[in-house]
């Protein structure tokens, strides 16, 4: 049965419980791990759940940042090195994941807290995780303050990308799948995805055509 | 084997490949029908798939719009009627809700094209997906530019949410798996979701716990 709520009664609901409903409402996220580090070499990792793809020519990527008092590190160390990293998260990597978003004390790195392992490439000096199957790195373009609410909307310009040679398709596809690569939903939601299919481009004369790889 | 390609490399390639290639690296997103309706009261609807969450108090959302040569309609819509839903899109909706991005003339309603079925309520004078199991309304709060290559960031407050009651968990978190609520990668491929776990809020002392639902 099909219920119907206002926003005037979604203000009423106790504040956990409208937390747990906006965050799912909006769907299936890619939730990732973001790597950076600051200016006296220590690194930060965190998981972000609202990553946007914003185009590929340039190649591009934004995420949501909530606001400073929330989580401070990964803005800061973005805006003093102008580089993260994003790796995504494959089923196994759930658990630990999902762990770095503990409040750690300041100076303690959740790669030690968690047991990830950072990865440096010759161009990057933030740190990939090594157990991640698909990840790329950013320099940053702009931060965008989101005043209604203090979140940020950071956009970085991609630069590097690392990832298992089976999952790349023909047509330049990446079968994440195959990786095990997660989708998250709401604050603490992690699902495997199976895929259902691939559409042709679609036209206005012509009927939906499957894509057979 | 892990592959390492810099952005000189990717820049090099075929101008679809590289599309679909970096359009999957960031991950499963929430492919949602956005319904909007002009002020002859024409209506439109049109798949997007970068939907981010922006907060739950205020409830908000945001959106990408492509640039306006390529999706004029729905942004010009929301800027002169200051109202969109966000309809999310269960796996027997796929085929149409894909076919919404075919370039209809103009005039052509994109719910007559397809078949989906427009729903308004009391309070909201864009058009609803009635076929869709989970979907919400937002007012237009700010667009924002994005000046590197032409998109728009696209930001509204949350106004009314209709759902099928069944999927609400008693903390508020809503199950879209059992609506068999789609994510999408890509450009064109669409995955059904198959919950792994929950996580309890994680504290640094605190090694990671299931939530059991």
């Amino acid at each position: 049965m099909e219920q119907h709520y206002t926003l005037e009664e979604i203000k009423t609901w106790e504040r956990f419980y409208r937390a747990n409903f906006i965050n799912s409402l909006s769907g299936f996220k890619s939730a990732s791990l973001i790597g950076t580090i600051n200016e006296a070499g220590n690194t930060n990792l965190a998981i972000f759940s609202n990553i946007v793809h914003l185009g590929a020519d340039p190649a591009m990527v934004g995420f949501i940042n909530r606001p400073l008092a929330a989580a401070p590190h990964t803005i800061s160390n973005i805006e003093k090195t102008g580089v993260f990293t994003i790796n995504l998260i494959s089923e196994e990597m759930i658990s630990k994941a999902h762990q770095t978003s503990a409040k750690y004390a300041e100076g303690i790195s959740e790669f030690d807290a968690t047991g990830f392992t950072p990865q440096f490439t010759e161009t990057c000096k933030a740190p990939f995780v090594k157990e991640s199957k698909v990840k790329y790195s950013a320099e940053l373009m702009e931060i965008i303050p989101i005043k209604y609410n203090n979140t940020f909307f950071v956009i970085g310009a991609i630069k590097e990308v690392l990832f298992e040679k089976s999952l790349l398709n023909p047509d330049g596809f990446l079968s994440l799948e195959e990786a095990e690569t997660i989708a998250s939903l709401g604050l603490d939601a992690y699902y495997r995805a199976q895929l259902v299919a691939r559409y042709a481009y679609a036209k206005p004369d012509l009927e939906p055509r499957l894509i057979n790889n």
